[in-house]
């Protein structure tokens, strides 16, 4: 299966990214995560796109704040689909990084997921796999499965807290 | 090949789908378009999006505006990608249908792109399906050489203008 | 006497309801909560609005946060009236489950109030469900008399401090 | 049945309203309509309010623009629950009649609806109305079965065109 | 002289008022608070903007959070100047008063200061008063005089920080 | 009577102004007004305000756009009040010259009217004037009074095209 | 003298970009402009910069709209001073452009003009050059005394209009 | 070389500034700051801007919250290149500063940096100071490399720790 990249704009994002890795491991989809910056190492990033689709990636996450370019700077050198993480930072409460991301002009498209939505940026990558792989596909329904249980058992958690309060 | 499944809120979103209509066929990518509104067919929205893999289906682009759900009440019934285009409308600028299309909660995700970025989601469609195609692949980089080329183009045509200014 | 049902996106969003249930049940009227997700459990959410008023439901009152769109999902299953409460996350200051609660496209209303809004929401629904109750009307003019007391008293005690001011 | 109160913050208002005017009509839902001002005529505007609930009306819609206090003013008098249609004016794109309508304070609700969204209002009133209303809720049962069906004509005219479009 | 009125919509908004209350005292300034709520005494609140002129009040000082009526409220029942302090609350950091007060309709002004800009309000009614009353305009004056002194003090201290950091 | 100062940032403004003017004029309060830029004459703005006093203005209504400094700028250099109009331009609906004039810092308060709002600036200035001059406040509650009249007339025209209606 | 380059994201900008042409060749500033794209030629964009200094130019104009990472990425890969000018496009009214320009992370500056500021883009790079060459400051103190009187005669005008007004 | 002068509007704002400071002294770059008030002390500001550029100064670097006026005041006084850094305070996140400082009307560039980016305002004025300066130039080159490098160093860091979690 192809592996999924992930690359961070700056080690301070990695807490934000842990549940984009946990999300990848528990469906058992190899990854490689990477730091690098849009602004910072410009030809670095660019030749890690440039190269991701002949190294075996499929997919790319790509996270950053503030003005956040790193995602489309990736996709602006690579056809793979880049999926793009609007991290919040100190001020405007994650706005700015999300304009950033979604607004590219046409021609170079990023899929934009929730601010620090790490999570959801990995269950698309893999929906993305998923595409050609019948039982990735699989997997991802069975996830689906266990969050609708997760809810409805928190769902008759509640259920019984409230028959007990009239109870009392 | 997977084909890809265009669901428009509303036919009055027509006018912003062309765009994305025009890219798939210019790809050769089979694609189909639905009117189904989240809120005025649920069921019937609930219906496309469970049955659309076993359709057939590789990816789902969901346009919608203002309260924008419908990306997020596809993607509630598939482990399809799903590509939400947020829809300007006559009030707030696109900004209502952006954040309720990107800030999906975990668990399900959605791959936002720009308000009214129609041909960028047809790109990202294409992009999804070209991971296990590399002849789709291919002809994604001939089309990001072809959009290089347009910007040289139109530089070129500037500098001409700009020398024809001086000399005068 | 018609009850209310108070649907929550999830148990995260307990606090938050609390001034609801406590509104609701310090006017005696009937409530019962569920925790129901547009996006994890979309079928028992649409279910449980079809049927919702056979139930004897009179109002459905939900809450959600992000791109809020349980409102919106239970409205579209029923023509009893939905009240939506946007419930502030970490980030945007809630103004994203607000826009994804309020602009709702014709056909599908929904009746927000304020971001985490919950004790509103409890009176409205005591509102609704007294237009053809008078006693319970008659109820919510005696609430409304103890809120102009309250504030009468605490501008009371304003001026007592005032005046003890002045004379030191 | 109660009747439907509109009132209207300016009479330049009334092309706006024009949708809720249509909706009740067609549901056979008595309506009046009245001009007042919550910052011009406010005594007349407390009076109307107070009184509302004896004249027989059930529920109050109130529209208006910029800082839009009419709902709330109009709430502040009467426990009939108030339905806010915020209006969009020259500036700001109606963001803050949004915003002046639905963050009303703990005790004094108003159940606001979309930006210029009239139509809703008059559905959120015939929702509440019918409550205890059996027959005018299969009436808005029956409404959104045509609701459905001419999204779902409008899906079939799309279909036919696409397949035209294919032949040729 | 004629007086100031502070009212408050909450006594929650009592901390915020504080720097009106010191520099209404700092300038000798008569003052009187009240708190009266434009949703929860309504009546109270328009009693006594209709008769704060002939109490002998100049300039009316008013304070509220969210969907901030309460100066647009009493404005509405005198021709005496409002001042209206949007005040900060939990959600939407302070916009949503902001709006709210400043956004008035044609023919009732309110004059707006910043988001918890108390001292600020305080300092304008002053104003208002010393349009007619020269020796409080001169007392103005020297407030100016010495904060612009505060502000040259501080500077000398950073001079002398600054060489001090020079020198080692 | 002390008459009011009308400063604009550039002649574009004007028509904005013109309700201003009218305003004014049919309050009988006389009024001048002058082209003044904080940025661009900076030195005349400065010296317009150091002598508005003592030339016998009693109230600056200052108009700008933008980086709206104009209010503020002639608010450092006098303690008489000053009224901001916050006037919209071609980006951003308003809400920059909104922030740019309202958000003063302590110490230097500019009294705020909405974006475009002049004639709430030319009665917010007679309200300021109306402190010590009963009979202007007399004009002014006549003036409420007419407005009051307007709306009513406006609503009585509505009930007749009601009641029309109703007969055919 | 060093040449300024004017980088356009798009031909479609080149009528914002006019006024800064004009106002360079005003001050017979020598310059050149390119159409280059971020997104769409990266390399040629990351080129140019690269050797921008030693082609001879001094500072570096972008425009770009949306997304727009253009003034970044041409910043992060030349240490020349880059003005960066956000270009409104359809939606969101230049907001997504300011942020996505202005808000860079820490090491690499953009000096951010006003949306469509592009004669005050001129101007800065004006500026900038004259930091060392005082003729070029002599003339931008001329510019600025045309503005002054440009600003003076129009308040003269106004004077003109207004005292006719009073005579007749 | 010129010098660069900070120019703070509050002793607050100090901490803020620290990394502008601490970077000009890494790159040898001789500052001066100031505490100067575009509203507390508007004459020092006037007087300190004009005579900026024959007191050796080549770059104004401006940092102001709020209404935040102080780097336009600033730049209508001196042709010196000014740099704003906007700076948040308690309410609005800094999007009433960002927008303060970087809307300037044509005519008056202000050079705005992204909200709190103290440092990028002091490289950007480096680099400004070193369009004729090859030496600092060369200086600001090797800076870049270092933070590239420094990503490097924190990428491999990463890889290692990520290589060091799959031998376990």
């Amino acid at each position: 299966m192809k592996r999924v990249a992930i690359v961070l704009g700056s080690d301070s994002d990695l807490p934000v990214l842990q549940s984009a890795f946990d999300q990848l491991d528990a469906l058992e989809i190899p990854w490689e995560a990477f730091i690098l910056s849009a602004h910072r190492t410009p030809d670095e990033a660019a030749d890690f796109a440039q190269h991701a689709r002949e190294r075996g990636f499929g997919v790319i996450i790509a996270a950053a704040g503030k003005a956040a370019h790193l995602a489309g700077a990736l996709a602006a050198r690579t056809t793979l689909p880049v999926i793009g993480i609007p991290v919040k930072s100190s001020t405007l409460d994650g706005l700015d990084a999300l304009l950033s991301t979604v607004q590219m002009p046409s021609g170079i498209p990023v899929a934009t997921v929730a601010i620090d939505g790490a999570q959801n940026a990995a269950l698309l990558a893999a929906e993305m796999l998923a595409i050609g792989e019948p039982q990735l596909a699989a997997q991802l329904n069975i996830l689906r499965e266990e969050q609708r249980k997760k809810v409805l058992d928190k769902d008759l958690a509640l259920q019984q807290k409230l028959k007990a309060r009239t109870r009392n």
